[in-house]
């Protein structure tokens, strides 16, 4: 009997078939779409329920011509074909929502997050968790996910959002065309991972 | 028709009816069920397939003794409580397996990682998304997880890892008590959190 509580589909659809797709159909994602995965990702667990990730969804062609350049040479083409991109930021001021967010405890707003270096840590670890959970949505969403961290960051951070926001990832989202997946590489064994004390 | 194509059950089971667990019960958390979460959670997506994250599971007596210091007050019962603990890191040293984990390029360790401060910004974020991968794995081994960031960092890295070794976050894992819940609180709207552009 499998030690897993999930059923061995949805194993495939978030795991094991899963892949990071490298080009797209053009096939739509829709509006629709992304808020599903919003709506069942936003459910997993951060610090202080803090919520730092902001995305911002890159739709119309004047908005990839401004992302374009900034992409690194190798991520550049793949970018432009996927049917929308999304950029993952870490919102530095997600200590205002904090009371809203965490209403047992509301002074954890003043308590630990008035310093804006111990928020942007805070934002950065806490937004990647939000950034992972982001992208096994997309697989939830039966639709290929292509992360990347080849950008201009600071260029992408201007062109896009603010000084209170900074980019995680960029991730292209789409049906898989019929060329999107590389090889599998390997994986870590879990002897090589784990040593128990 | 539901946009999502993960099915409702295992939608509960991973984000809807999960919860973050703050008591657990005495019944244990065996080896093989770490392993089949490994397993299948091994194969998210990171950035060039870097595998930095390393888990350290606190299982005995001594070793809690030495963990439970370490602790915010706040978590520390509730960790002295779980069947197993995992103490969640970033390898700084993680490229040094990087021609074997990317194959298809394997320069690709010189390339970009030969300084420790770039490879600690890479470990610290691809760690983070495979914590993220690591907790999503434990709900689908249908046990509970309590994440934790609250904790002495320097102190948990001097008494169970090593200089090239951070930790991440800390993670009690275990069956949920009857008390192990607390109410659930607010999350952000697509409309707050989505743009596009």
């Amino acid at each position: 009997m499998s030690p897993l509580a999930l059923d061995p589909a949805a194993q495939d659809l978030l795991f094991r078939e899963a892949r990071t797709a490298n080009s797209f159909t053009d096939e739509p994602v829709t509006d629709e779409q992304i808020q599903a995965i919003h709506d069942l990702v936003k459910w997993a667990p951060t610090a202080f329920n803090q919520q730092p990730l902001r995305v911002v969804l890159v739709r119309s062609p004047e908005a990839r011509e401004r992302l374009a350049p900034l992409m690194a040479d190798g991520n550049r083409a793949k970018t432009v074909s996927a049917p929308v991109i999304a950029i993952l930021a870490a919102d530095y001021e997600f200590h205002e929502e904090l009371p809203a967010q965490f209403p047992a405890v509301p002074q954890v707003k003043d308590m630990f997050f008035s310093e804006r270096p111990v928020r942007e840590a805070s934002a950065t670890l806490n937004g990647t968790l939000q950034a992972a959970y982001f992208l096994i949505g997309v697989r939830a969403a039966g639709l290929a996910a292509g992360p990347m961290t080849g950008y201009d960051a600071d260029g992408v951070q201007k062109e896009f959002l603010d000084a209170d926001h900074r980019p995680i990832a960029i991730v292209n989202i789409g049906h898989p065309a019929e060329d999107a997946y590389r090889p599998r590489s390997p994986r870590m064994s879990f002897e090589d991972v784990y040593q128990t004390v």
